[in-house]
């Protein structure tokens, strides 16, 4: 393994995902002067604070030395069980690096320098990715999707989920998800049985199934699909990992789908950093009786969110050109060959007792002309019957 | 009776509502000369012949003749039957001419005039309106929102309906809707069992309960609220009248609420009239399941609408500074309260077994003289306890 990329792992495993400051550091000098930097001094004292709690508390700097120049032993003693653990598990790793880094993660950079408030710190581009699976990252991501809501899914927001994630793995979308119950676990299960690729971006190790209670559906995934992580093996699932994974979902995909989110969630945060990131921010709506609704309608009510019920929708959304979603339509009526005048005569055509063409008029309010002129054409329509005393209804004719 | 205002009655029961010719006429010259030159020429042959065929139909000129001059005469002979009509159904007659007349309705003209498409010739304002009920319409009307909808509704947008309908009542709004099947009659019943001013638009004579079946309610809005027509009394409620009636509804009200609507629906009609006249058009969303709400999403995911699942929200929608409907929060939790920095550590204080702050900074990803500083204030907090060995969650706090 070259330096470049022991580099980036041992930074991935050394300071938390996000971190701006590791990021314009890397960006300005590559990672093997950025790590060198982080160790030995030359970067802030909370970065350089950070990594020697990591090196102390792994051993390999005792606790108060000062880190000094040797980043190459460094990156070695830390990405080593690292890679050990890795080749056990038979995970791999991509690193801004290789040729299969998916590049449009690193869109992430902008909206991390644009933000400049203290919760958004944690948007900067991963540095690392570990990944299990059989799928290639660039190709699991290149036409993907992400899918995503509430943990405490309903049955609607279940079947809902079921119906997209299924319909996009049959046409050849992946579906990205997060591995959690509700939405996240339908979306991965319902994409592997429509015969398609699904990723799970995970908030810990790749050898941490988390919830347990997915521990089969994860296992699944990393056979068939793909496991993806920023925090090396061993890594717990904090809170905040969820919310710095987040933007990941929203970042690897071309659109994030958001099924059902109750006023907080955080699925509604992965919707806006989809938004901020330029790509396309879809919300499925529910009834208004329902709580896990109700951060869907809040989103639908901002701008930049785009109301989605159907899976040509999403692709249309998504997609490219050719992608276009047929319009809602409903059953063509009896009225709509007929030009609106005709329309009008007809309405006032009688169903029984026939009339004449002036009192049609009359009753119509258009003029006798028009009725003589018109009333013809609905005969030959077989609209209307012609009878002693004038004009009624056909009776084989199409009602309204 | 002044000239002005028997021209105008004459006019409304001479031409179909909306006509925009007619309209023009009446703008340009007033009602009494407009009705002179729809009798005795100076207007288009269609609109000409359309007239002289009621005319016929009335008795008031023989088929045929030639009208000239005294539209004095025929003004009085059109209106006089129609006014005792009005007398025995204790029915009163509103026209521009009047003090009360709700001025909103003549935006319309703007419409009307910008599109000049064929289907839209309908949309002049209204000239005559005829009106049953104790309440002023100037009163009716002032805040007043439309909620209208399918007639096949759901079990899900009836409900939906009574309960927006029925809160918009209580503060103090008026509803006004069609008086058909569904949607329409529960945005009634809610509105007057919320104690509030309801408006049924009919498409027909305000002497013909239509639906039939709908005959007791309207009846009653007749008793306790207004019913309001630009039909003459015996007019028949023809399909096309229901299209012309449902700008009406758009124009008189200061907004739109579309609850349920399947793809080819008259509400999307009359929310279209209301998002044309600048008024609010606001949609209820619903079950993507539901072929009820595939008008709803249909709306939702065009330009100028906005989605509402409130009576907050419609408030806001449509009133004043002031209205402004709380955003949708959900409960506090424990982390609501602390800053990232402090909730980033308390992600990695262990449970059970206590560790150093050191340890709990390597795990969390931060300085350890940040976690020495951070984690007294999380003990002052009672997040977390100071035991043998370091640092672990309080027995008592708040979990995730």
């Amino acid at each position: 393994m070259t330096g470049e990329r022991l580099a980036y792992v041992a930074l991935g495993a050394l300071v938390e995902p996000g971190s701006r400051e590791l990021g314009r550091l890397v960006r300005a000098a590559g990672p093997e002067v950025a790590l060198e930097r982080v160790c030995g001094g030359g970067a802030s004292d909370t970065l350089t604070g950070t990594v020697s709690a990591r090196l102390a508390a792994s051993g390999v700097v005792p606790a108060g030395d000062p880190l000094r120049g040797d980043s190459a032993r460094i990156a070695d003693r830390i990405a080593e069980p690292l890679l050990e653990r890795a080749e056990e598990l038979k995970a791999h790793i991509a690193t801004p690096a290789d040729a299969d880094w998916p590049r449009r993660v690193d869109d992430l950079a902008r909206i991390s320098r644009e933000r400049g408030d203290r919760l958004d710190r944690d948007t900067d581009p991963p540095l690392c990715l570990w990944l299990r699976g059989p799928v290639p990252l660039d190709r699991a991501l290149e036409r993907s999707v992400a899918v995503v809501g509430a943990r405490a899914a309903t049955a609607y927001g279940e079947h809902v989920t079921a119906e997209l994630a299924h319909g996009l793995a049959e046409r050849g979308w992946s579906v990205v998800s997060g591995g959690a119950y509700g939405i996240d676990a339908m979306a991965h299960r319902a994409a592997l049985a429509g015969g398609g690729v699904t990723v799970a971006v995970l908030a810990c190790g790749v050898d941490r199934p988390y919830p347990e209670g997915n521990a089969n559906l994860l296992d699944r995934i990393g056979e068939e699909g793909v496991l993806m992580t920023e925090w090396p093996p061993g890594a717990a699932p904090h809170r905040l990992r969820f919310l710095t994974r987040n933007r990941l979902i929203a970042a690897a995909t071309l659109g994030t789908v958001m099924v059902e989110a109750a006023a907080r969630s955080g699925a509604r945060q992965t919707l806006g950093r989809a938004r901020a990131l330029g790509r396309r921010a879809l919300v499925v709506p529910g009834p208004v009786t329902s709580a896990l609704s109700v951060g869907c309608h809040a989103e639908l009510r901002r701008e930049g969110n785009r109301l989605v019920s159907t899976v040509d929708e999403i692709v249309e959304e998504v997609g490219r050109i050719g992608d276009l979603a047929p319009e809602a339509t409903g059953p063509r009526r009896p009225y709509d060959d007929l030009d609106p005048l005709a329309a009008q005569l007809l309405d006032a055509v009688p169903p029984r007792r026939a009339r004449t063409a002036e009192e049609i008029a009359a009753e119509a309010g258009m003029s006798g002309r028009d009725a003589r002129r018109v009333l013809p054409l609905l005969v030959q329509l077989g609209r209307v019957d012609v009878v002693a005393g004038g004009y009624r209804l056909s009776r084989t004719a199409p009602r309204r």
